[in-house]
């Protein structure tokens, strides 16, 4: 793949309509950094800003014939560098792909990719259906981007993750073949299960162009609870308890360094003082269930315990564990964890950070879907201080270390992009990356689609 | 591949313990066949019962050196004949693995493979859990045959199919190496989605001899309904209704074939004169639910509705709906279908089964989840008679068509097996089968693992 002349990108240029094809350097450094702002992002050499399917499947075509790499975006928002930008190839993003329709009698929605996972679950409410899923960044991150990360979020504890709301998809190939995969049923074991393969493939097998949700009806109202604990290993005792004796709605953690990046923003009047804050929520209606949350938090030590069944009470609790990542980016540059380990092994996790953090002199954040031992440690990194660079990157990879040493993951729910590359040997083992090679190169031989990403 | 040499068969008697390999004539006649009794099953050469893992291992050296093929096999309880042997073949039995531990913080359960589905849901109740997934073979299946069939079930309506409940799994490769993927963990999205492509893989792409299960809490109380109707019309017209207004957890149909083959058998005092039965569902534990599915019945011409909370009352139903399948089996050898549609497409996919019994005088049971719209036509053939095999074969044929033609599947959950092979390419398209073929061909390369199955 050598260098790319410019008769070959006036080839793609000429190929789609006006304004698709965008080449205007400063136009493109949108198209650059996805959200984990990977240093190693290049400016790319155009961003195809598909409008239809056959778009993404011209410039496929385009991109096979020339042997030019292709990184698929949705909004952006990914914080694994899945979609950075590579100087020799093009951006394709589906930002204009905007139309969704639902059905309320089989209970889908069949939406584009461009799509804010928010507007998803907006056009499902307006007939009474709810679709799950909830990242954080849930009113920026694409539907797309979500199916291509299969993304998870808060309420996965209860109601699982993206993949389990996909029923089927379009997908475009790397050679330019457009694809249908599944469809509106939810039982369809025709052939081997390729939707659910392309669901969290980062965009290394195909371009998703359309997918198929299942909804559920609307999620019942929630009661909310917020303890206080004056040591981490009471909130992790505390969370044990909860997930071995019910099944909450919602089950957040927060750390002192959070909570106070919280209060500098929000001023919300968290106390500053606590190790760490516990949000849970149930939603089965069911008196016993916030008594068995209240028991758990009281009987392991918290300082303080709030609940309430006012929903928008509530979600300010919710509102100030989604403001923390925004907030500790206020201190410096994050490096973005998303490691996750089997429940029972939370503690360990929790501990072994605060070990990293203290072994390595670096300030992390820890924010956590404790629920399902999903973690966000956000190693905050000085850009002008070289070695604190150095030693949060150290601490960086050891925290992927220590949740392998516990039997976890090196990414839960944001992906392994180009930033947990390095490591995915040590958790899988060559033969599951001599497999994941396999069929990467039965599907993109020449490997063009979001080259770095996942393998090398 | 050609004919095996009885030196190449006594190489894997020798690499395996006493007794797990089988070569006896009258005890491989059990490995010839599944619950389809395809008359193109022959009598494999031998059959390892494994034990564990390694005796897969070693079973899948030897025939990647001496490119034998083989046919994995569970409980042999599978309807499409993917289990079936082949006489150049041997079949791998995991009916001797059955161990399970169910861990309630994770609330998972471990469980290889030869368990049967009732055992990893009683192994789950006894710490208060709940593993869904019903096919009405739960007695007699193996969890193994579930996941590589992805099976279903009469709860999937509400709670979904086995993938939905597979966090990992361990896998024998076509080349005797054993890999782990995936684990006790809700969030784990490093690398591709492997774990879920085995899922429904059918034998195809390797054997699994580990699962890790996602338990539930137990299910909480039903309330069972029982409408007769006189116009299977007005009873797809009340599922429906149902299906867009509420979430039933179980929704199934028998047509007056089914009910008169279970009366036959049961004698339960079913109206033998009715159209259909519809036996639904709730627990929710809202009278509304109920009500919803009093009201869809009775404003659809229901000619009878019975209810009750009384759970073992409510479960003679279902026990009738699950009878349907042996008692008309009493009346000749099924042809078993499995198609699907989207759920709007119901009441035209009745419809045109009836039409298609109608031209080829044939007799067609149909049991339907109907709130998934997945059904069961029931092929009933006289094997002394010729022609009536004849118009059983193009009926067969028929109903597949017809279900695509609708936007459906030609299998919900029984699998492609070798039975539907032929229909598979009708239904997902030349390219999506060239894509199975490419991640065949990486995974198996000398197509030694289940051939026939799937693919050519």
């Amino acid at each position: 793949m050598g260098a790319i002349s410019s008769e070959v990108l006036a080839e793609l240029t000429a190929a789609l309509p006006d304004g698709v094809v965008l080449t205007d350097p400063d136009g493109l450094d949108k198209y650059r950094w996805d959200r984990a702002l990977d240093p190693a992002a290049e400016p790319p050499l155009a961003a195809v800003r598909a409008e239809c399917t056959e778009h993404v499947q011209t410039t496929m075509r385009w991109a096979t014939q020339h042997r030019i790499p292709v990184v698929p975006r949705g909004a952006g928002s990914g914080l694994s560098g899945g979609a950075g930008g590579i100087a020799r190839g093009v951006v394709v993003s589906t930002e204009r792909m905007r139309e969704i329709s639902v059905d309320p009698v089989t209970r889908i929605a069949v939406a584009q990719p461009g799509l804010f996972n928010a507007e998803v679950k907006k056009a499902a409410a307006e007939v009474g259906l709810w679709y799950p899923p909830d990242p954080s960044s849930f009113e920026i991150c694409s539907i797309g981007g979500n199916v291509a990360t299969n993304a998870g979020g808060l309420c996965c504890v209860k109601y699982g993750v993206t993949t389990d709301y996909v029923l089927g998809m379009q997908v475009v190939l790397a050679d330019g073949r457009a694809i249908r995969l599944g469809g509106p049923r939810v039982k369809d074991v025709a052939g081997l299960s390729l939707t659910k393969l392309f669901v969290g493939s980062e965009g290394t097998l195909g371009i998703i162009t359309e997918v198929t949700l299942r909804l559920m009806p609307a999620q019942p109202p929630a009661h909310t609870l917020v303890a206080t604990f004056r040591d981490t290993r009471d909130a992790t005792a505390a969370i044990l308890k909860i997930t071995s004796t019910m099944r909450p709605s919602m089950l957040e953690y927060m750390d002192n360094a959070s909570i106070n990046a919280v209060e500098d923003v929000m001023k919300m009047g968290l106390d500053r003082s606590a190790a760490a804050i516990v949000v849970a929520k149930s939603d089965a209606g069911d008196q016993r269930e916030i008594d068995t949350l209240l028991d758990a938090c009281h009987s392991n030590g918290c300082t303080e315990c709030f609940h309430t069944d006012d929903e928008t009470e509530g979600e300010m609790f919710v509102a100030a564990r989604r403001a923390v990542i925004p907030s500790v980016e206020r201190k410096g540059r994050l490096l973005l964890e998303d490691v996750g380990v089997p429940v029972p092994r939370l503690p360990d996790l929790v501990a072994g950070i605060e070990k990293i953090a203290d072994d390595r002199q670096v300030v992390i954040a820890l924010i956590a879907h404790a629920g399902d031992g999903n973690t966000h440690p956000l190693i905050v990194v000085d850009p002008s201080d070289p070695d604190c660079e150095r030693r949060a990157t150290l601490a960086f990879g050891e925290i992927m270390d220590l949740a392998i040493a516990l039997g976890g993951t090196i990414t839960g729910e944001h992906g392994v992009g180009r930033l947990k590359r390095p490591w995915l040997r040590d958790q899988v083992g060559d033969d599951v990356l001599d497999v994941t090679r396999a069929i990467k190169n039965a599907l993109d031989p020449l490997g063009i689609l979001n080259p770095g990403t996942i393998l090398d």
